[in-house]
């Protein structure tokens, strides 16, 4: 996981905690049937929208995807480069044996079609179909986190009906008010708690992860044709460095003319 | 119905009432003309919007697509696999007989206009004009759900607001503001409860089955105008299997060799 | 007007009355300040944004949009397939006379065009063009009930609000404070009420009609192309008959084949 | 300006100042601290979002688009039917002349365009490529009207904040709580007051005559296209007619055959 | 950074305090409990939702973008058309000595690849897609703040609820209330300034800018492509003038004819 997101966690919850103790105790935070309406909500909520497949595929792809270190740009252009000058001295048949050296599923799916002969629109089309589920995926991984997001706050609202109507219902010690409002509460700060420190900011770094992926691999495909087409390896080059920002690009060159070499 | 829809609706339900009796008494929470005005005015405003007939038509869309098991897009795979093969082998009108023993009415009717000898692209204008239609219907199930899960809140703040007023106009025993809010908040409650257990995740659960269920027909159509232009089955297999996961595509291969040998 | 409509806006209407009466007085809820503030409000705010001329537009709209009857789809289609036999078997040309009988203007427009031997790019461009700006004429019907839906519950609050601020400026008679603080609620209700019961539903009505009539257009001019083309009419048929929803779909066999017959 | 417009001004303020006395008095809605923080607070974030020549830019828009009469469509068609005559019967070098007599800075400068004997793609690509220009000016001063609608309820609420602390932090005279809270919701009625009578109402007007304008320059670069064609006007005026609704249509034909003859 | 960002800057957090201290001291608003929960919830969210390096670049994405000065649009054109003129006599090649006095990257980079005779069609996707990068880059960039801007209240919400729990448990001294509850609203009110005096103004300051800078990386890439494609210098600056507002035009010509004679 992105160390920024673990930082991002533990200040999130020590910020909360720190705030809660500043002026009061921790203990008073902890009211069981609370818990039960506000999280057992959600997860409910989630369960009547989603099949079990997709809350299960749920886990994967979020372990994928924001666990998952993402090769750098620079280093999968090294590589197409490097299959590129091969395939240019060697022909389109002895990528296959390379293929066979690389990391990345995608990348070696791409090889194997080339090296099969098959047609250069047929290859961008599996290609790219491919990539539209992987997405498709991520973004239901992001719209259950999403619908999590928005749930929260609602029942914790709900929570926080309930705490008032059954308050109101027997006001007769006007001592037990404020900490009966107090309780009552607690599910709406659970809610609000859970939504802004937990899905709402894991919702947004499954999207943004997903995106990083979704350009790599559109960078692949781009090479691969250009491989296959067999293009020049420095214009390839060219191609895709515009991938990159422009700050990052010096290094490309130094690693690709390396490995290249 | 899934499995997890059924769960979720129980949990939903079940953890709202617990967490009222871990208070209160669910007695405290029947109030009839509360009912009335939450849900018979979510009734009303549905029926304002739209025709009798599109809300006929919901209850069906609403069955057909929340409880109907969608066919596993592997098993669709293996039919179309097999199609192929026989009209490789045995021509395209021999395709009629096999169409007959099809469960899915829309692979049916593909194959027929296949077997008439209607020109490739009117096939495909037909099939996807009819997958535009299902879409449109679909969305319409849920734009009913989502309709609803707008105005269950409010008209839920609508009770509570005359229950306010109706409270303020006659403060005379300040004993009686307590039940009477809790009584006001109650309406507020039901539309809450209403929008974030029922239909809000309803409308959600319609969008997600109606996805999955036009992704099952798009492949069909890209199968069935492969056959139509007598490709050769490996490569269909090969088209097809983009539209599944990768991880669920081995037991395609299995199951499809099965089938078509 | 759609009876669906009349039920929704009589129950909505009545909901609310039975809901207040059931706990107070029909009379507290008159306040006339609160309904010019209120309507009123709403009502300048859309002479801000829209010109007189659209204003006095939107009438027409709503009453041809949301009053009008629409033809149904398979009538329409039995029409044009009489249309389209009876240009096979007497030419383009005969058909002016059969066109002054049609009841439907735009049809008959295109008619007229064909007759006149327009070019069929032309007809299509003429036709959709008309098309495209029926469609912004009912936007923007359904733009002004949405700005009164959003404004009303605005000039809800403000009302309510300088109840509040009059109310708390003199706080002599603690007694007063329930009835004022009841009628600053009151302006909140009326907004509240004028959006949920009649200006959203009644927008949304307007949209979904728009749509059905859109489609029914989109039909014809498929149809009159297909006529102007000299197509089989059986085929016509096939194509014209994906725009209506399979189990609507065998009546309109019928009937053609009897209206043609 | 729109006589629409200033009635709503007129009514939405009057209303707002009636409903204020008739349980008040308005000498009470005078606080020049609240006007400072919610007024002032709306104009510095818009300082903070555009820049100097934006917001200057931003006075011309609103009066070039808000005050300025539209030319009538039909009028615009008469005028290009009118040149598409003469460009027939003597040369379209013959419209320089015509063209000194227009009101119209856009359609002058196609005539000219035309005359210079530009190429017709070019012709449309300078056209188009202005009206982007114009609407994404009136899109800017419309999101100025939008920014000064959202920020002003948020400077409200945050006036009414300082006022809550700063009374709660002092509550030594229970007397003095009703008026204090009193001046602090006054922000809120300015914030609130502020977006919905005045930025957000003239946002839409902006948006709506800006299609206005932007669909009548539509119409001109369609029929300046016409005519470099040299298409015969018959069909010129049928093409234009589509952009005009049908009940606005026949006094177009007969305006236009008086000043065509 | 823009002279208007600065004074609104300024006079949104001068308005706020003077509206403090109008009726209150500032140093009521100071806490530091409040601080952390506000400010570091609203970083922590940030952190758990973007990657170290995406919070780095922010800042580089920032000084860029809201402190550069833009090239005015006129001064590029002059530019622009000083080398059209240049090619037209000295040939393509002639360009590399001129680009090397250019300042801006993007235009340099686009003469390069000119003179080495890059296919014209790549030079127009090597440009375009640095240019979606680079609007790529903003938006994260306006991402983040956006986000901020969201968060920001949330956790001045959160804060206020734990402040009010914590009140609420321990309601001994009635004459506590007041000051406890004030200090529990000012979370809300840290959290409202945040969002609307810094963030969201921000956010729309960054996006702007940035539609303002990728408007003029557009004009060049037309410009380079005119230049490539050896048209007249009269033409592409009538191809380029419809990039500015007619009321900035004459400005270019003059200052055209001057730099190009």
């Amino acid at each position: 996981m992105d160390i920024a997101t673990i930082i991002g966690l533990v200040l999130g919850i020590g910020f909360t905690i720190w705030g809660i103790m500043s002026s009061g105790s921790l203990i008073d935070y902890y009211d069981f049937p609370s818990i039960v309406i506000t999280l057992g909500g959600t997860v409910a909520s989630v369960f009547i929208s989603y099949s079990l497949s997709d809350i299960a595929k749920m886990g994967k792809v979020f372990q994928k995807t924001v666990l998952y270190k993402i090769d750098s740009a620079n280093e999968i252009i090294a590589d197409i480069i490097n299959l590129a000058n091969v395939a240019r001295k060697e022909g389109l048949l002895s990528l296959e044996e390379y293929a066979s050296k690389l990391d990345d599923e995608f990348l070696k799916k791409g090889i194997m079609l080339i090296v099969d002969g098959t047609d250069p629109e047929l290859v961008r089309n599996i290609l790219e179909t491919e990539l539209v589920f992987l997405e498709e995926r991520h973004s239901q991984g992001q719209g259950i986190l999403e619908s999590m997001g928005s749930a929260a706050p609602a029942f914790g609202m709900l929570g926080t009906l309930i705490g008032l109507v059954n308050m109101l219902q027997k006001m007769d010690d006007p001592k037990a008010i404020g900490p009966n409002m107090s309780v009552a509460l607690i599910t709406t700060f659970y809610g609000s708690f859970l939504a802004n420190v937990i899905f709402i900011p894991l919702a947004l770094k499954l999207k943004l992860k997903s995106k990083s992926e979704v350009l790599i691999k559109e960078l692949m495909i781009e090479g691969l044709l250009s491989i296959q087409a067999g293009e020049n390896p420095r214009i390839i080059e060219e191609k895709l460095k515009t991938f990159i920002p422009p700050e990052m690009r010096t290094k490309v060159k130094n690693q690709g003319e390396k490995e290249v070499a």
